[in-house]
């Protein structure tokens, strides 16, 4: 917390400088693949990220108006080393226009802070190490959910019902997108979110540290609310069209069927997704 | 449904059209209201809106390929006594163009399909008014849910969880917005969903219906997982941002608190609806 960093010192104040180019660029997965680094937009997601992985925050930008409104946001600046700078309206807004991803998605209504971080370097292999050798664990796998949007909501979601981690298959979109970071309210940097694992490997290793593996599936015989649910337990969710593919649900050791009572032909991903962690965090015996 | 309807028969081949125009600007509240009609856009929407309201349907668009993909769409539009018109790919694009509402969100990629239909005319006293007068009732009122994106995916979930009735308040995003129709996966067709009532008054006829009120509130000293819920419920939900207001939550029966594990400071409107409705189903008597 003591580090102190040196980013470039120069005032910013063109829209169309290098430097602000740069960091829009972040919105592209090439451009954070490059650099190793990421960027949080808005007051909610910066905070998160200031807070909980201070040492990794490089740079901090503020609207006058966003800094007198959220004055902890230069405080938890100031505590990681890093001194926020204030910048105007417009350059905030070209800080975090999007070149990729959901260009027409990208551009938010501008909320005045923007931050850039280095990439979390958590492996697949060590999140399923580090996972508690007993008691209950709760684990999510997105198995090519293509959307941020979706990916952000359900970390939010899976934060909230208290997960103990989340894993993407490679095929799936980048949790780290400004997108799906703004999506998940901060959340994607409250507990550990890891994409990139092959999908055979990753539920060998999640076994091998006695997790079982349930996945969702229209044509299930076992309704989600009647199957005895283990108490260290991942769920498995698929594409947003096709759901989880024919090797997923055949390496799994449960397959459930969320009941549907109306005349919806199915649920959108993460509904599906808060379905299952809601009613897993239903029945721990240690829940809030 | 052997009624015949005339829609100019010219054939559309330029994008800028008056005609491509004037379909196009039913992605905005005021033509929707100028004119009485509105847009569904993607097979999946107009599928449900061809099945479940034949009658309203005015004209409907179709690319070769998804004519071809979906010979459902073309047999139900006869059905209804609408012909389906082969329009290009381009032509789709243009009718599909947001003018408001989302305007950057409201382009998706062009699924070759796109029905006009008259706007559903329930009004929200005859609404409650057709609950059934005995046994469980679910309904959902929306109370200043602003993105049209949520409304679409609170529909679609309300329908999976077989609720009754979506009603919303004046100050709530359109649920017949193209973007609310599309993010509703059709739901929207399939059960009653009925915007533009005013809190109070609504309130009072909800509760002469014998359908208790309950409100989702961080606050609020009750579990939803230990509370007794009512067989005939109405579940508010309020703002995105600020979730119900003050009054609201003073004139219902029932708050009850999500319960939250991890360390997200809230959820997501959608995910509060999805969390609720589906424990209202677990425990419905009556559930598949």
């Amino acid at each position: 917390m003591t580090r102190h960093k040196r980013p470039e010192q120069a005032p910013i104040t063109s829209p169309r400088s290098d430097r602000v180019r740069r960091i829009a660029a972040l919105s592209g997965r090439s451009a954070r693949r490059r650099t190793g680094l990421i960027r949080a937009d808005g007051p909610q997601a910066v905070r998160s990220l200031l807070a909980e992985s201070p040492d990794t925050v490089r740079e901090l930008f503020l609207t006058e108006r966003t800094s007198a409104a959220h004055p902890e946001l230069a405080e938890l600046g100031r505590a990681a080393g890093v001194s926020a700078r204030l910048v105007p309206e417009h350059v905030v807004r070209a800080l975090v226009r999007g070149d990729q991803e959901g260009a027409g998605d990208d551009v938010p209504s501008p909320q005045g802070a923007v931050a850039v971080a280095e990439r979390p370097a958590l492996g697949w292999e060590a999140a399923v190490h580090a996972l508690p050798a007993a008691g209950p664990v709760t684990v999510v796998v997105l198995c090519e959910v293509r959307d941020p949007g979706n990916v952000g909501t359900i970390v939010r979601t899976a934060d909230a019902a208290g997960a103990d981690l989340v894993l993407l298959t490679e095929d799936s979109a980048d949790p780290f997108a400004p997108k799906a970071v703004r999506s998940s309210a901060g959340s994607v940097f409250h507990l550990p979110v890891v994409p990139g694992a092959p999908v055979q490997p990753l539920f060998a290793a999640l076994r091998a540290r006695d997790v079982a593996l349930a996945v969702t599936s229209g044509y299930a015989a076992t309704d989600l609310f009647c199957l005895d649910l283990p108490p260290r337990l991942a769920w498995v969710l698929g594409n947003e069209a096709r759901g989880v593919d024919a090797a997923a649900l055949a390496a799994a050791d449960h397959a459930v069927r969320i009941p549907l009572a109306g005349r919806a032909e199915s649920l959108n991903v993460a509904t599906a997704a808060t379905v299952c962690l809601f009613e897993t965090l239903r029945r721990r015996p240690d829940r809030p």
